[in-house]
Order: structure tokens, then C-alpha cells, then sequence
């Protein structure tokens, strides 16, 4: 344990002097922390404390924030003593007073919001909007500069921190991790990430693992094991602890100062043997584990309960001042402990002995532009997707799979640019099971741990990024469109409820951001769902689940978009689109098998930018309002909606069928819900005002009339979708368990039209009869009948 | 390492003959386990293989296979050495054929399934039903006898197991962890299980992580790293790893078996220090690590391709035996690899001096009652609910916080368990903050590591159990659920996103087994979400998502139940109710703060047993219809629709209005989509079929859209819910900010009535300056205007 530094340990090379200006600094940033959660006025104790100055309502999180002042102060030193470029990442929740008032002290957040200046009339305003009505919450929100990390949600700090280093290699992220935070699964397997980086090409992360000993009302796990225990637990995820323990601030300057030097000696000897010596062997980068008391600093014990080191001191120690004098009296000892008149000079502002600690310009943690990652975006450069584009020689020529022709599109995205570095994949070892092997082509999978020559496609360094972890590759993707790059998530559909909740969070990032001027645009997050509900043939029931687009309308329209491509000019084209957006999340759809391809690549493209569109080629309306519209959305549902057009057009030659197909889910909203929404009138131009709608949809049909509630004609509209009926079973047999099948399909529309006369009726005895013959030879072969496997479009009809 | 056992090393008790008789029955399923990848005849190879005996499709996973059959046929032995009581968790993915041929082999399978008998016929049957269209799937799904843990979605086999010892303290779990799930988030947290099992009053999870190396394409993490960080990474999480490494199966046997009896060993002696000498200090229990090639035994090469050891065995090593004549006779060559003749009789049956291999009875795994828990689960003794039920005084009395009625009850609901052992509450530290306090006057949080003097409320044993990981605990409480007791989640609404994934797997479990007659009901999964999107005072928008319940309600509606009490009296009766029931998921929403109580006990019963209905006292109509119907859903939704008609009672004294109190929300759909479903008639008697209906809604307002678009009158209903707008601030500014506020919805009503007159036009403009003047006041003063704070409803009003 020779990198163990004890808090007896000298730092040797920090002086006594900078160790009183660091502490000097924390002090100041532990009065402003403080200030924030009580004070609405007085800010600098001028005068004694009065129950006038205390906010009515008392909200915040004291446990945390000392801490976390503490770090951030002994940063400053290391990042001005080494010119470093360094950002913050404030995993432990509630951490916000601390990050707003060590950005305050540095100076951003008065360049960032000029009304909060650095005098006493900012401080007022700086204490008072904390936690208050219209101002600002807890975390470190989108509106805290330096922020790429609100954590709210705890536990993706580490994942976004690597997300935010990777292709970055002069950037070390600074990543606190609360002891709370690492008790979530995705923070206990984040610590693996350090498998993938290149520790020639990639930045680096610096965990410090915050023991602060509580969560809210409980004990932590990591500070409650032996420290044996905890120093194997970090070796054996693969880092180098090093230890700062202790309570007392003098010593603690000491060992943090200390802890700070070794850590990045380790760190620029790692990078150096990498980038000089061509190393890259995985090595053990350091951690820090900080273990000092919960509350720090704080009030010992108020009404004789003891608060500094325990779950009490987790939010406001001092709660309520106006029924208890003596806390006032508590509250004043407390802030005047930090001797605010040794920090701030007459108006306000700190002083320039102190505030010299901190580095100046981008070097500052809050201005560094990383943080702002839209400041550094560079556009992809794009191949033009219709060089990608299939030959559709005839309606329903077979393809090779959607995702597989997708793949060569990105693979040319990945190799344009290489050079540039800023654009990735990741998924859960499944972008060669979604189709993408393509892009293996000209990149690999990045891996750093040990490899066996068996291997393939594992190289140091690659585009790819692959973690059977979800999560992982959620936050890793979030972390590196943050700062400014782009990326694409590929996942099974199913199991992207796995991410339900990081995407919340990052929509809700995104809808804030986008209401600060200063924050500027970001690359979209861009999801490809394949592997999706209607092909599970080898997984069955527990693979089959195409919820994830219920949760994502949930959010702001401005937000949210989602994608079911019908074939693979459809998809390129729709994700050209979306690999050039900014600031969404799209959510793109797609099927990896070989299926019909129905649009050359012009239809497509203007099929596309419609998002919505008659297929005047599928249908058989003259003139007039059709029958009946056949409305489609999906590969599988077009599929199947063909299929049985395809029926109706030999056996019920006279109706009148309209093919509806839908691209853009969202332009089935009211255009005063979404922006890509229809109107009303192009609404019911489309599927009409009275006529019936059989909608054969790729998910729950309900998402459907979500959507539709408010049209004309939504009472006609009869959705088919996925009704949690499935099972390991044949493509077809998987829409027939669900009535999505063609079958199904046409008995719907001869049920619901007017009286078929005897042709309808025939047809659907027939068709019961079809769907009796499939079970019985589906039982039999386990595969789908040939009639089923070798259905073509008919030629001959109008293209 | 004195613990580490080399697969040189001589396990010494095991005989000879003993570990021939293991290596036959691995054998022999591992020869059922090819033969349900492949064969659909010919089962015993009594003839040459032909194409025609092999099936049309060839779907499956062979990679995970013989390790699990390795690992089976060893637990096997132990089993019966020891007399244990134990079942087999399989946590890799499609590990369905090993399950299916060891409880095959053991005889349980034919009993479940008479049709899949003991000899050739059976043996066919067996084969052909595998990944077969109406067949079984690759899991061990819940189908397969013996098993807890289908393991579609990955990452839950170590949480699942330890629900499933808690109160079962003779009850051993072997827990086999794939190398790809170990790398999942929800797993990586779950080895920390450790330090809340009581080693007297709980049973044992003995871990075996199967190390083969490879995911689906990738290799796995811990198969790469070095053996030293492996060992610490075990320690660190507080297990002593006994490794199991190599490939000679002879060398394997020898070393299994010793690793099996060390462990036992351990186990034991632990359990018998806790129980005998009371010493329940944390024990460093034994875990396995075991590292084997995957597709162990299988073809060595196909095609010149390396199949064994790579992660080119994870499905079918042989894929096309129909193109390529040679695969068949490798695939015969490798199924006569394993000696069927040495294995089967000629009826087809395993042999009985290899089948003794196996218990007998309820010890076999795949017949151990605590993997069926319905057999075993005794219902709960209950309270009688109306004891804990608040007067209320007059109508809107101000409560003391929902759930802290609540938690007195639930309280009792432990106290009255106490002996019998059965029901746990689950949660990630809230259980306090959520108000369950009272709970903890009877019980403490179970705790095993260290413990501090400040400490409160933690004990070595509790019905508490609290973990920062919602995977943690949604994973405790399904094993605790699946083996045959009761339990409650509770967990802040918003973050209840973050098992959307597992909620949806146990909502497919459910619906799978409800259909299975052999498998007995279990309790239902109760969730209480507390802490919920209208009081986020001191959290802000991170912490504001309703939209579990959208997720929910996806999920088969035999399986899934929806409440949102209004109030104290109303949610302990839903609560009973929840906990009497079974083999549901229930979503209960309550608030914790104080909060207005409207419904006396007997007339919350009455409400609660009809789910909706009209509040008399709350509305003002006479007779016939009304003008306006006020519908709300939720606390906060209630008390600003019942505020808003204390509004319009003054103000539109004329106005006839109806208020309808939603508590069951499943009530809404049509009774042909949910067994709560409401009649249409029923549904237009109380929202009348053609007036205006304003609807108050907790969450996101598309969901009643998405429940009613059936209605009659579903055209007038206008809804109000969350929609993405919130950050810091008061409770009553949330619902201005989304419009739900009581000045909004007397506005909504005067806009859709026809003309109010003078009376409506003056209100309007009073109340949108109400809004102005909230806005103006808020920000000045950090709180609600005391109008606000201080609003009653109007006494006088009919009772």
C-alpha cells in the first residue's frame, strides 16, 4: 500500500502558505454554501443576524457540500500549478451550493449571470435564488456553469466522466463520486470503464470516492467495510487508491494536497509512457478515496443531537430559527466561524490574495468549454447516404436486412471522421448482432484489458464501444455528447427500458439547456432499436418489448423524435437526418433481418421528409375518398399491411384502399403538441374524415391513440399493435399471436366496412381457414408456410 | 490464498467412482442439450443421423451449456451428500436447455410434463419442443421447473437469489452468475448483498460466477483481467473465492468437487457460529469463481473456424447441416462423444446407477417448493385496516401526511408477520423520508456491516431492508415474492423509472405463469410511490417524472392494478387490499406531506371497493345531468378540483357541477380491456355522455386520453396532468406551472361551458390575476400566498 498517503504523511512539496490560501478558499466557499441555504439577506454579516434575514423556507443539503468545497478548492491548486485542463463532475447528490459557490468565487458565474455580481448585492441575490421559487435547485443543474452533470438521479457520474475524456486526451475529469451514488449498480460497474481507455488518445478520469459515511438516513456500504476491503474492492476493480482520512482540516489540507500531487504524477506518468514510450498496456490509473465527515465543518450538535458526521447533518442542520431562537444564535456562530471578514473585502467581492488560487480563463472548472460542449462541436463530416442507397427493381424486392445497409452508411461515417475523432457507436456487445458488422470494416471494437489471440475485431484503440451494460453505454454516450462529439446507441429494443430513467434525465437536460442562451446546442442522442419485438425468433417472450417509445413522448416535444423506417432507404435516409440534428433525442427503429424493400431511393428521401405519406403504388383508390385506409408504421407492420392489400386487391378487386404509411411517429400528433405534427386539415386529407382506418402499428397500439385523441376521425381509427402475446415462435406467427398478421387484417376491414356482400364473406371464412392451416404447420415444420415465407408483392400493379 | 483450490489439488473426499458417476451425468445432459438444439428424432442415436431427424431450424445457445450441466451435476451430489436444502439460479443467458435436461434427468420434468416421459418418446418430445413455435424458450423461463429467474434480460440472478433466502435460513441458493451479466450495473451492486444477510436467521446465496470467457461477440471483463484483480475485486465485495479453473474435465471434476465441499464447509461453519454461538459479525461467506471454456465439449473447430473457447460456440456451433453435409456427421460425432449407450437404456431412461446421482424428492432442484412459492406462501396476518383510519372532522381537514397513516399500519401489518416471517419492506433509504417511520418502532433496517455509535435503527436482523440501489431492491423483493412471501417496495415516484425494465420482466412472468396450472400464485408486488411529482419543494425537475404508470399499464391487465388514493382513509384501505391480493403488480401513489383528508373510513371503504365515483358533498347538481363534470385523480388533482369548486360554488352559484373521485385509475378503460374496466354505461352515468368533463390528473394527462378514447362522451374530456414543466418551488406553483392549479381549471370550465354571463367574464379576469399576484408573491416571498396555504373547504356545504 506505498501509495497509501496517511493524513500524518507531508505533502513536502505544498507550501504552508498555499495550504492557508486553500483553506482560506474552502472557507469562503463553505460561508457562500451556507449562505445559499439561509440567508436572504445580510450576506456578509454586517450587522447581527436577524430572523429577517433567514429565508421563511429553509431547503438544501448541507452534508455533502463541505466536502466537496474541499475538493474543489485543493483542484484549483493543481490545475493552476500544472495548467491543467480540468472539469468537475459532481457525483453525489444535492451537491449544488457547492458548485454554484466555488463558480461564483472563480468568477464564472457573475460572467455567466452579470445580475449575480461579485459585490454584496450579488451575494444577496446569489444566497436568495438558491432552492427558491423560480430559481435555481440542489444539483448541479444545467444553469450551473461547469456542469455536465446535474445527478439528480444518482449514480452515472463515473459513465459520464469517461463519456466526457474519451478522444479527449488533454482533459482529466475530476468525477466525485458520493458513497450514496456508489451504492447504484451503474456506478459499481462504471469502475470497469477503465477497460476501454487509451491512455494514449483518451483523456483521463480521476475518481475521488467521497466517504462522507451517509445517505439520507442510512449508513454508506463503501464506508462501512474494512479498509482492507475498500483498498482490494479499487485494486480489484483496477485502480490505485489513494487515501485521504481524517477530520481535522489542517492535517487534511496536508494529505488532499498531497493525494492531489501523486495522482497526477501517476496520471502524467501513465500518459507518457502511452504517448512516448507507445505503451498502452492497461494501466492502474489512481483513484482517491476522501474520507472526512458528513457535514463538515458544521454545527456538532443542535439541540443536543449530534449532527457534524452523521445522516442528521444531511440536509438543513439548523431547521427553524424562528421557533427555536437559539438556532439563529447557532446559525450566526456557525457562518462567522469561516471569518467571512478575513474573505471578502468591503463589497463583497473575495479577496484577491485568496482568489488567486483559482486558475483564470478556460483553466477555470466552471468556464471550461468542454463543459459547454456545444462551444467545441464540430459537424460531422457526412458521406452523401444515397450513395448507400438499394436498388428497389421492383415493390417488395427482398432485402438483406435494413440494419445491415445501414451499416455501411455509418461504417463511412466512422471513417470521414477518423480524423476528427468525434463520433462513436456503442451498445451492449450487440452491434454485430444488430447488423452493423459493417462498420468493423474500417474501425474496432475498443478494449484495453487482456486479449487472447482467438480475439477479433479488439484493438486499443476504435470507434466501437461495447459493455454488456446498458447503462454504461447510455452514460458513456451522454458524457461524450456533452463535450461536444456524437454518437449512436445501438440496443436491442427490449432491453432499452433498461436506460428508461437516464433517458428521462437527459431529455429533461436537454429541455433546460436549451432555455439558457448560453449553453449552446448539442449533437442529438440517436438511438437504433433493432433486434426489435417481431423477431425474436431464438429469444422469445422476454426479448419483446416496444415500449420505449411510450416513455419517450412523454417528454417535451420539442425534445423528443422517433423513427420506424418501412425499408432501408427509409432508415439511411432517416438517420442521415438524425446524425445531423441537435439537441434531441431520436429514436430510430429498425429491423436487422432480410424484408421487403418498397421505395427507391428518391421515394424514399421525399417520403421521408414527409414523415407521412400516401403509397399511391399500394393502394387502389381512383379518385374520391377511398374505402378504406390501410395505415402502416414499422417494417413489419408494412410488411403485413401489404400483405393483406395484396389479398383485398385479388379478392376484392371494386374497394377502394388507401396505403398510409408513417415514417415520423410525431406527425400523428396535433401540431399544437409537436413540432413535426400535422395540421388538422392534412390530418384528415390523409386518412379522411369518416372513412375506417386499420392502423397496423410496430408497438402498443394504445401509443396510437395517444397520438390521434384529437382528430376528426379518430373513432374509426382500429389500431393493431403488440399486445403482450408472444413467445419463441416464426415471424409470422409472432403478428398472428397479435393480430397484426395480414389475415387479420383484411377480416378487420371487411368487418368494419359495409357489407362485403359474398365475396367478404367467403374471404373471411377462407382466411379463418388460412390461420388454422398456419398453426397446424407451424406445429409441424416450426417454420412459416411457404406461402407465408415466399409471399411476394404482386406485380403488375401501378409503381 | 489458502482458500483458492487448484484444479491440481486432490479433493480427497471425493471417490473415484463418485466423480465417474458426476462425469456420466454431465454427459448425459450435455448430450439432451445438444439433442434439443438440434434433433426433432432419432433422440437416442439408435440409427445413423439423417437430415430428417434434424430439425428445420436450428435455434439455441450452446456456449453458456455444458458449464451450467458441470456445474448441476456437481450440486447434485452435494445435495445429497448433505441432505441440503437448495435451488439453482441460472443467471446466464439461455441457459434453458441445461435446466431443462438436468430437471429432465432428475425426473421432476416428467412429472410436471406426463407428456415428456422417461424414455424415447418422451426424449423426442423433449428435443422438438425446444425453441420451437409453441415450444419453450432458451431461458429457464417459467416453464421450466425449478426455476426462480428466467434471465431474458440480464443482470438480476444475484438479487433474486438473495430475496430468496432472506427468512429461509435452511434454504441455499447456488447462484450461477455469467461472465456477460457480471458486467451489467444491477449485478456489479449486487455482491454487496452480503453485508445485510443475517448469517442466524437468513440462509446462503452461494455465488458461482461462471467465467467463459466470451458474450455474445466480446470477450467478457472478468475473464480478462488478471487473476490477482479478480481476487481482490471478490475480496473487496467481501467473499472468499475458492477458483475453479481449467479444461480437462477430469482435473475439473476433482477440483468442483473439492471447491463444492470447501464451500459447504464455510457455509456451515458460519451458519453454525451465528446460530450457535451467536456471532452474527459479518462472515466472509465462500463464492466459486469458475473458469471453463465456452461450448466445453463441444466441436473444436468447424470449418476451420476455433468453436470451443471462443465466442463462436455462443449458439449453434453446427449451423447448417443441410448445406453442408459434413456438419452431420460432426454433429453425430460429437452427440456420440458423450456415450448414450453407456448413459440410456434401451427404453430410453438414464440409467439408475447414474441417476442416483440425483436427490430424490423435494431435494431435487428442479422440485424444491421454495422455486414454486405459491406452495409455500401462508397469507399474511392483517390488521384491521378501519382501526388505523383518521377522523375527519369536516370535510378537508388538514392530515398529518398520507403514507404516515400509512406507515402506522403497515407497522402493525410487521408487528403481527413478526413470527411467521414473511414480509419485508424494500427501499433505496427512504423508507423514512417516504413516511413509513412508524415501521421502525417495531423493526430495524437489517445491517451487517460495521455499525458506529451515532447509528439509529439499524440491527442485524429487521423486516427493513435499505440499499441506494433500486435494482437492489426491486431484485430482493421479486425472489423474496417468487419463493413464496410478501413485500413492499417503497421508492420516490420519479425513480421508480429506474426498474422499468425489471418491473416489465416480472409483469411477464407473472402473465406466463398465471397460465401455467402447476405453478401455485404468488403475492403480488406492491409498490408504494411516495415523494411524487407535485411536492418537489427541495429537488426540483430531476425529481418530477409520473410516468411509471404508463410504463404499467402496457403489461397484460390481468396482470397489473393502478391506484391513487386521494387521501389518508382511502390509501390504507387500497393497501390492504394490495397486500391481500396476488399475483399482481400494484402502483400505489400517496403523498407524505399534510395534506386536506375528504372521506370518513366508511366511506373511503365504499369508494376504495367501487374504485370511482361521485362525491356528492363535494358537487353542487340537483338533478338530471350536470352542467360540468369535475373529474380528479390523485391528492394534489383532488384538492385543486375541490378547490377550484369551492371557486365556482361561490362565484357560479347557478352551476350545476358533478365531482368524480378516481382512486382505481384501471376503472377508466372499457371492461373488454381490463377486468376493472368500467361498463360503458356505467362510465356514462357518472361522465354523463355529453357534457363537459375538466379531469385533474396526477401524471402524465395522455394516459386518460389513452384509457378513455373509447367512451361515449371521451370527445369533452379535457385532462390536466404534469407535462414536463417544474423546478424548485412551492407545492400549489407546480400545478400552476402545468395548469393544474385550481384558477386553471375554473378557467378551463368557463372556456368550455356555454356563456356564463357577466359572471363567468369578471371571474376569468379575477382569477388570472389570482395567477399574476401568485406569481408576484412567490417571488417575492419563497412561498404560496397565505390565501393558499390557509385554504379550507367551505363548511356548510352538504356532508
Amino acid at each position: 500500500m506505498n501509495e497509501t498517503l496517511e493524513t500524518e504523511s507531508d505533502a513536502g512539496e505544498v507550501s504552508g502558505e498555499m495550504l492557508a490560501k486553500i483553506d482560506a478558499y474552502w472557507r469562503a466557499a463553505n460561508y457562500l454554501s451556507v449562505g445559499q441555504m439561509y440567508l436572504c439577506d445580510n450576506p456578509l454579516l454586517r450587522r447581527p443576524l436577524q430572523l429577517s434575514d433567514v429565508k421563511p423556507m429553509l431547503l438544501g443539503h448541507w452534508g455533502t457540500t463541505p466536502g466537496q468545497n474541499f475538493i474543489y478548492a485543493h483542484l484549483n491548486r493543481l490545475i493552476k500549478q500544472n495548467d491543467l485542463d480540468m472539469i468537475y463532475v459532481s457525483g453525489p447528490g444535492h451537491g449544488g451550493p457547492a458548485l454554484v459557490a466555488n463558480t461564483y468565487l472563480e468568477g464564472t458565474y457573475s460572467e455567466v449571470y452579470p445580475d449575480i455580481s461579485p459585490d454584496e448585492a450579488g451575494l444577496r441575490r446569489l444566497f436568495t435564488q438558491f432552492s427558491f421559487p423560480g430559481g435555481i435547485p440542489s444539483h448541479a443543474s444545467p444553469e450551473c456553469p461547469g456542469s455536465i452533470h446535474e445527478g439528480g438521479e444518482l449514480g452515472y457520474s463515473l459513465s459520464h466522466s469517461f463519456g466526457a475524456v474519451f478522444d479527449n486526451p488533454d482533459l482529466i475529469v475530476a468525477c466525485v463520486i458520493g458513497d450514496g451514488e456508489a451504492e447504484t449498480g451503474p456506478l459499481a460497474t462504471a469502475w470497469h470503464s477503465n477497460k476501454f481507455l487509451n491512455p494514449a488518445t483518451d483523456g483521463a478520469v480521476l475518481p475521488i470516492l467521497h466517504l462522507n459515511g451517509y445517505k439520507i438516513a442510512n449508513p454508506t456500504l463503501l464506508a462501512r467495510i474494512e479498509h482492507e476491503e475498500l483498498d482490494q474492492l479499487m485494486r480489484g476493480y483496477g485502480w490505485t487508491p489513494i487515501f485521504v482520512e481524517g477530520d481535522d482540516p489542517a492535517k487534511m489540507h496536508v494529505a488532499m494536497a498531497a493525494a492531489l500531487d501523486e495522482a497526477y504524477i501517476q496520471i502524467k506518468g501513465i500518459q507518457d509512457n502511452a504517448r512516448i514510450n507507445d505503451d498502452v498496456t492497461r494501466p492502474r490509473w489512481p483513484m482517491i478515496v476522501l474520507r472526512s465527515p458528513k457535514g463538515w465543518t458544521g454545527p456538532k450538535f443542535v439541540d443536543g443531537v449530534p449532527i457534524e458526521g452523521t445522516f442528521h447533518s444531511h440536509q438543513v442542520p439548523l431547521s427553524d430559527p424562528a421557533a427555536h431562537p437559539e438556532h439563529l444564535q447557532q446559525l450566526e456562530q456557525w457562518m462567522r466561524n469561516y471569518r467571512p471578514e478575513e474573505l471578502f473585502d468591503e463589497t463583497g467581492r473575495l479577496l484577491p490574495g485568496i482568489a488567486d488560487l483559482a486558475p483564470v480563463g478556460k483553466r477555470r472548472m466552471g468556464a471550461n468549454p468542454h463543459a459547454n460542449g456545444g462551444l467545441l462541436m464540430r459537424d460531422l463530416v457526412m458521406p452523401d447516404f444515397r450513395d448507400y442507397g438499394i436498388e428497389v427493381s421492383e415493390r417488395g424486392v427482398k432485402g438483406v436486412g435494413d440494419t445491415h445497409v445501414m451499416g455501411k452508411f455509418v461504417r463511412d461515417v466512422v471513417r470521414l471522421n477518423e480524423e476528427q475523432k468525434n463520433f462513436r457507436i456503442f451498445g451492449p456487445d450487440e452491434t454485430i448482432s444488430n447488423g452493423l458488422e459493417a462498420v468493423l470494416e474500417v474501425t474496432q471494437r475498443q478494449w484495453n484489458a487482456r486479449t487472447v489471440e482467438t480475439d477479433e475485431l479488439l484493438a486499443p484503440e476504435g470507434r466501437v464501444l461495447e459493455m454488456l451494460s446498458e447503462h454504461q453505454c447510455q452514460g458513456w454516450l451522454e458524457g461524450y455528447l456533452l463535450t461536444g462529439r456524437h454518437g449512436l446507441f445501438n440496443c436491442y429494443e427490449a432491453f432499452i427500458h433498461i436506460i428508461d430513467s437516464m433517458f428521462n434525465q437527459h431529455a429533461k437536460w436537454l429541455k433546460v439547456t436549451s432555455e439558457l442562451p448560453w449553453r449552446h446546442p448539442i449533437a442529438s442522442l440517436n438511438y437504433l432499436l433493432a433486434s426489435h419485438v417481431w423477431r425474436q425468433d431464438h429469444n422469445g417472450f422476454t426479448h419483446q418489448d416496444p415500449g420505449f417509445i411510450d416513455v419517450v413522448v412523454n417528454k417535451k416535444a420539442e425534445i423528443v423524435r422517433v423513427y420506424l423506417p418501412p425499408d432501408a432507404n427509409c432508415l439511411i435516409s432517416v438517420m442521415d437526418h438524425c446524425l445531423r440534428s441537435r439537441h434531441y433525442v431520436n429514436v430510430v427503429v429498425a429491423g436487422k433481418h432480410p424484408a421487403p424493400q418498397w421505395l427507391p431511393m428518391d421515394e424514399a428521401i421525399e417520403h421521408c421528409k414527409k414523415g407521412i405519406g400516401v403509397w399511391d403504388w399500394a393502394g387502389t383508390e381512383d379518385s374520391g375518398d377511398p374505402d378504406v385506409v390501410m395505415a402502416c408504421c414499422g417494417d413489419v407492420p408494412t410488411l403485413e399491411t401489404l400483405a393483406a392489400v395484396s389479398i383485398m386487391r385479388e379478392h376484392l378487386p371494386e374497394l377502394n384502399i388507401r396505403v398510409v404509411n408513417v415514417v415520423d411517429l410525431m406527425r400523428l400528433q396535433p401540431k399544437s403538441e409537436h413540432p413535426h405534427g400535422l395540421t388538422d386539415a392534412d390530418f384528415d386529407e390523409l386518412f379522411t374524415k369518416d372513412k375506417q382506418v386499420i392502423f397496423a402499428f410496430h408497438a402498443y397500439p394504445w401509443l396510437i391513440h395517444r397520438l390521434t385523441y384529437r382528430r376528426t376521425n379518430h373513432g374509426n381509427i382500429h389500431v393493431r399493435g403488440y399486445k403482450e402475446e408472444g413467445t419463441i415462435t416464426t415471424p409470422f406467427d409472432m403478428t398472428v399471436l397479435n393480430d397484426l398478421d395480414r389475415f387479420h387484417l383484411v377480416i378487420d376491414t371487411i368487418d368494419r366496412l359495409p357489407p362485403t356482400g359474398d365475396k367478404g364473406v367467403v374471404l373471411k371464412k377462407q382466411l379463418q381457414e388460412k390461420l388454422i392451416e398456419h398453426r397446424r404447420y407451424i406445429n409441424q415444420n416450426g417454420q412459416d408456410m411457404p406461402e407465408i415465407r415466399n409471399w411476394k408483392w404482386p406485380s403488375g400493379c401501378r409503381s
